[in-house]
């Protein structure tokens, strides 16, 4: 964590110095603003957080509740989320209060008794093995927290604007905020009262029923399943003893997903309520919580839960439906899109396999730099083209993914050949439920994929996958990836040729031209600016860190920022062996001992992988997506 | 962290439920209380969230400033004081911001250019090397905020009372409240008044000038030293290569101990300032800032620090002092202690090997259960005796220590035979500065070593030094020692013989016992409260965590707790080898396969090492220091 370079912080560095329109941000929703985002779900409280960090722009966000979440549905969290809570900087506290999935277990009919239920196969959760961050999980309400937290200690403050529903929106031609949007105050002395405010740009957050998706004229394209579960949260003591462990029951009287919840009590069950008639008519929705139970303990037996407390309950049939389209943007392109839809708002699937609020950060979180580049002026408008395309296909595949697994839940023991094959699925598909699958195609922000085989363990359009390496300043062993926080910010990793700093090299040479005039550095980093407020340029060498001399290593390495400015001494970083680090990130991510520069979106995908030699397609790269910024700009 | 059991938890679950004296504390500071801390440093903050953890207690802490410490002294951060605030539940936030110590380097002259110092030795630090918690830099303040966090989200819900000091204090021989104390309203709208309270126990950690060691008649034992240091927090730029690693600088112009801040640009330098003549009557302390900085860069050379904003700057004389005893109570013992010293009030000394809140810290911790577990009749008054007892000797190591330290620091090049000797003594002596050589002698709470073979690996009287183990209920690999939060409980860990759960065994055995009327558990247990709540039983089986059932675990170990009477799932642990640990405690402690029962005193010191089998051993052990809890008490 960096702090103290604009001087002394006595209090809590979380909070960062207000500025912009954080510094006398007004309670009241102001009839104009850059940004509305229309609900404060895992999507919107993201978006928010991260438009804290973009404290030139206006941004707002309206909730129909009248305050805080008290309880959410969605509670699973994957890897690839804990890694955007370390990003927005909370990913320690929350992990230390979440419940950390370690192993899941699978039951099915014993077959000398099929009435009775076994352990047949226990698995370790993929959390681990496939991230450096864990599978955990923690109330909806919780996260929301957190990012609330962290959009209120931004620079722009940000806070939400409870009590205020979204009741219709036109996007006209022309006008600095084109958007009209028709708001009611659900809460406080204005209650019932509508307004009209206007916005640049619209975020559509409100959920599977949203307004926005219909004010835009998109639908939810899709169709219920003819099957029913029953979830709920309790607390209860028990004879079963995989209480405290996620399962996947399956029994002669029907299905089970079991899923331990945060703070060492409370269990989360979703039970299998069976096949749904044609003509139901979703009255299955009615089954009443005693009959969830009983279902629950038929399915369980000979092990049985007795109820002390039922935190949250609710009956559901199996819905997959994708929006066709992520924005209001024409099908001809004539105009770039002013309304953006995330979350379930353009998504919705069932909720076992703990996918929904994970997909619908990341959409958060791909839109939100988008807007903010736009809006302060570093990227052309055409940027936010990119959040449609990159993100309705993740959604189709998430859709895919949980049908498939939805599925095989629901099957009859006389359907399962093979007890193992929930277990195998489960382990052979953890890529995708981990939130490590996404991988965006070629497009202004993600490049060709000429150069991969300089650095075959990031894929390009996959997210950055953090190593361990040492800082050189003070020997201090940290994750690479670590230090990128969710600032909006591009990082530019130099990975070095064989010299070590003050020696002739390719790294040397790129570094002298990255400060020259030339850089994309100078070319798209606004006058007036700190020299890395647009790129974060860090350098990776393959010596031991007291290889490396930090006196000798070039300047675009340890730029001086800031109102005082002071040298920032945590761009520069070693991969040989120390004390605290056996890691080397060039064997491990199979990086070129010829140098590689490995660019690094701001929301932390891969995004282009050049030789240190490529300059100007380094230049060009950026170029497609960054607007030349000249010093009397 | 465990929480949901009272029922579901929305919010932030480190705010606990707020009870006893809690429920409706006042503002205002009353007439009456059972504890008055005075001073709200490391000491008196750490002693307010412990009592906040009894909330039938009232507590008061009474700080001559008017508000939160903006600016404090002290930054080093042993590790066993990072174990402490894990304890307390900070530690992963405290060590997210906090600069964290990977080496110590050694700067002397050049033997070539003797004018120039070069880099002589790096040394490792000890901090992760001796434990699992690191050694830290962060200051002052932010340990206080963290403490305050904790007394503010205990049950108790203690807050500083800002604004008032103390003046003085009487101890009557009768009465309920003993202590009459005047204090005096510094700021708001009593400035200036003085008023007079009454308590049961005062604890004064009002600092090296404390005004309650004066009222109790101790006094300070020791010397001032002919050498002064100037130090300053300083934001600088420079070519001097280590200004992010700790260092300790030898030159001809004499001696720096150079310690990087948290933030990533702060440093922190003492100064060497030279001999100090005998009639200097402490005017080198106002020697200005510019001296100090020009001094620095003589001793830097050739590098040179370019400053661009003093945070904080002082100059000090080295002074080691005792007091000649920590409580008021008469030599001859005639009665028990009511006023008790800690901290900087009992024992001052140089700054520079970064001990002093540390200790102060651990002297809290000493006497806040102990004055707990008296007010809430859980023990005798006699308990209170053993504080002095258990912290003079440290304090008196402390002062020795730092001694050694500070001369060895103060020497001039020529005295210096070997470079490496100071590197050498860093490491050799580094449990002290880590924290953890302080051994407390048999007495009521820490019984004699005749069954110290079977836990080699837990000294008796030294703090319990954590392994990970693997909890059954779900097989996440956890630290044992972790799970005892600062709440005033002793913790029995029964370590199995052989057998696992269901099979006869001597753990078995002890387990039916310690559920039986003659138990500990039994005898020292209020009538009405949870059966864990003096007690915190926990079992360590041999096997790993899957040949492990938890339906024949003894009830012992699975007590159900709270007002809805659920099952508390995490006090059962494995120590084989599994997918996520493979230490194995057994091992790594020395620990008997016969198996062994390691208490551990609430401020998690190792109280007594008994086998199975030696039940009545382990009644009288607790017999010393609890009283019996009869049905109708």
């Amino acid at each position: 964590m960096q702090f103290h370079h604009h001087g002394y912080v006595s209090a809590d560095p979380r909070v960062q110095p207000a500025a912009g329109t954080g510094l006398d941000r007004p309670t009241e929703l102001p009839d104009e603003m850059d940004v509305l985002i229309v609900g404060s779900g895992p999507a919107g409280m993201l978006l928010s957080a991260q438009m804290s960090q973009f404290p030139g722009v206006t941004t707002r966000m309206i909730e129909r509740r009248d305050g805080r979440l008290v309880l959410g549905q969605a509670d699973g969290i994957q890897p690839r989320s804990v890694e955007t809570f370390q990003a927005f900087g909370f990913a320690e506290r929350i992990v230390a209060e979440a419940y950390n999935i370690g192993y899941m277990n699978f039951w099915g009919p014993d077959p000398a008794n099929p009435r009775n239920i076994v352990r047949t196969a226990r698995t370790e959760d993929y959390g681990f093995k496939i991230s450096e961050f864990p599978h955990l999980i923690v109330n909806q309400a919780r996260v929301l927290d957190y990012f609330a937290e962290a959009a209120a200690h931004g620079p722009g403050r940000i806070a939400p604007d409870y009590g205020i529903e979204f009741v219709g929106l036109t996007v006209h031609e022309a006008g600095e905020y084109p958007v009209e949007v028709t708001v009611r105050y659900t809460a406080g002395e204005r209650e019932g009262q509508d307004r009209t405010v206007r916005a640049k740009y619209v975020a559509g957050c409100d959920g599977a029923r949203s307004g926005v998706r219909e004010a835009i004229g998109r639908t939810h394209v899709g169709d219920f399943a003819a099957h029913a579960w029953g979830v709920m949260d309790v607390l209860v003591n028990t004879d079963f003893p995989d209480w405290r462990t996620k399962c996947a029951i399956n029994s002669e009287a029907g299905n089970i997903l079991h899923i331990p919840r945060e703070g060492g009590y409370l269990s989360r069950m979703y039970i299998d309520l069976g096949e749904v008639a044609a003509d139901d008519d979703h009255r299955v929705r009615q089954t009443p919580i005693e009959e969830i139970i009983r279902k629950a303990n038929a399915i369980l037996h000979p092990y049985a839960i007795d109820v002390k407390q039922v935190a949250w309950h609710s009956v559901y049939e199996v819905g997959h439906r994708v929006t066709d389209g992520f924005d209001d943007a024409p099908a001809d392109g004539a105009r770039d899109p002013r309304v953006f839809l995330t979350g379930d708002a353009c998504h919705t699937h069932s909720a076992k396999a703990g996918q929904g609020m994970n997909v619908s950060m990341q959409d958060g979180f791909n839109l939100g730099w988008k807007l903010g580049h736009v809006l302060t002026g570093l990227s052309p408008a055409s940027l936010l083209a990119t959040y449609t395309a990159e993100r309705r296909p993740v959604a189709q595949q998430l859709i895919d993914f949980d049908r498939e697994w939805s599925t095989l839940m629901a099957r009859k023991p006389e359907e399962i050949t093979d007890p193992q094959d929930l277990a195998t699925y489960y382990l052979a598909t953890a890529e995708f439920p981990s939130g490590f699958m996404t991988q965006y195609g070629p497009s202004m922000i993600t490049g060709a994929a000429a150069h991969q085989e300089r650095a075959e363990g990031f894929p390009l359009g996959k997210r950055f996958k953090s190593v361990e390496v040492t800082r050189v300043c003070d020997g201090n062993a940290v994750h690479l990836g670590h230090h990128a926080k969710a600032d909006g910010r591009w990082r530019v990793y130099a990975f070095a040729d064989t010299a070590t700093a003050g020696e002739a090299s390719a790294l040397a040479s790129w570094a002298e031209w990255m400060s020259s005039p030339e850089s994309p550095v100078s070319r798209f980093t606004p006058a007036g600016a700190d020299v890395d407020a647009v790129f974060d340029v860090k350098a990776i060498y393959q010596q031991s860190y007291d290889e490396v001399d930090i006196a000798r290593v070039p300047a675009a390495f340890l730029p001086k920022t800031g109102p005082l400015g002071l040298t920032d001494w945590e761009k520069v970083y070693a991969a040989g062996p120390s004390a605290w680090n056996s890691a080397d990130i060039f064997a491990e991510r199979g990086l070129s001992r010829d140098g590689v520069v490995i660019v690094v979106r701001p929301d932390q995908y891969v995004a282009a992988i050049l030789p240190l030699q490529a300059r100007d397609e380094l230049t060009a790269f950026f170029a497609q997506s960054l607007l030349p910024q000249t010093a009397d700009a």
